[in-house]
């Protein structure tokens, strides 16, 4: 195993490992025999567990960034840009497949300095992406002074869709597009209205 | 130090320690050490670190409980009452003592089988507790065909909330008034009107 594949590969199921396990409890050699590789083997690839966390993360950004911001942002009107990065979000969170993301978005605290502040950075560039297109959806609609700032309303839509992963069921009675619809429906007229 | 008093002065220095490193990465000399304890000494109050983390989360429903739902139990209006639940549950999220709490929020999957399923219990109670009451508010509002189901609705305001601690800082530009209000404004009429 040779090449960016196998490197992808290391990283999905080290991911795996962190989450059921903790990333404190797995060592270099569990993720190793996860692989059926020698420790050896993944030394040459990896230098230590902390680079394998990082990269995980930065693997992750690019994933959310890909598929969420730099999907959504040729969409002209902002109100359906704002829409669509709600639903792609959710399909991200809610996908089992890349699950690496939820690691890079709940286990921040453990990377090293430098390379934590190079994730964070990321994360913070999404939150004020977010705000700013929440002050453009409020101002298209007139809404001079609104009852929520850009900012803490850009942090309650994050922490609803980030928090699903802790009680959605993919055998449950809702479906992802249930989800998109009654989530949206929360974020734009609240959760009481018909 | 014996009695009730020292447990708790053990449950949260725990609690930091776990929240600070990760429970996997806490050894019981730790912890011990943290309160200038001998590892005896350690248990001969806990039998060991699966023991004080279920305790810990507890001792965090316990508080949560009395706090928030036992707080807002007597009031009659569903309205009032949702809108006293927000909050508090904000206010016990924010508030630097008792962090405790947090543990219980984030740190479930750590738990072994049987005591894992009495704290989910008591979770899940308060889910139906929240959806009920957001069902109560819908129907006070004669709406019959709410946008958003009470329980998803119930799970949004969760992830809101309990997301929190990863953003919120006291030294910042928001106060706790000032999140319960645009909090409760998004729960109630979405982020984006007047």
């Amino acid at each position: 195993m040779k090449g960016p594949e196998s490197r992808r590969d290391i990283l999905r199921t080290a991911a795996r490992l962190f989450q059921e396990r903790g990333y404190d409890a797995t060592s270099m050699q569990d993720i190793a025999s996860a692989l059926n590789f020698s420790k050896a083997a993944l030394y040459h690839h990896f230098e230590s567990k902390e680079e394998i966390l990082q990269q995980i993360m930065g693997y992750g950004m690019d994933i959310f960034e890909e598929r969420v911001v730099e999907a959504v942002k040729a969409i002209p009107d902002p109100e359906q840009r704002l829409r669509a990065c709600i639903a792609l979000h959710i399909g991200l969170v809610l996908s089992g497949h890349d699950r690496e993301i939820t690691v890079v978005l709940h286990e921040n605290r453990t990377l090293p300095h430098e390379s934590g502040r190079a994730i964070n950075a990321r994360k913070k560039n999404y939150v004020v992406f977010l705000a700013d297109l929440i002050s453009q959806v409020q101002a298209s609609r007139g809404v001079r002074t609104p009852a929520v700032h850009p900012q803490p309303a850009a942090f309650a839509l994050l922490g609803m869709i980030n928090w699903m992963y802790q009680w959605y069921r993919a055998e449950g009675n809702l479906s992802e597009a249930d989800i998109v619809r009654q989530y949206t429906a929360v974020f734009f007229q609240g959760a009481i209205s018909k």
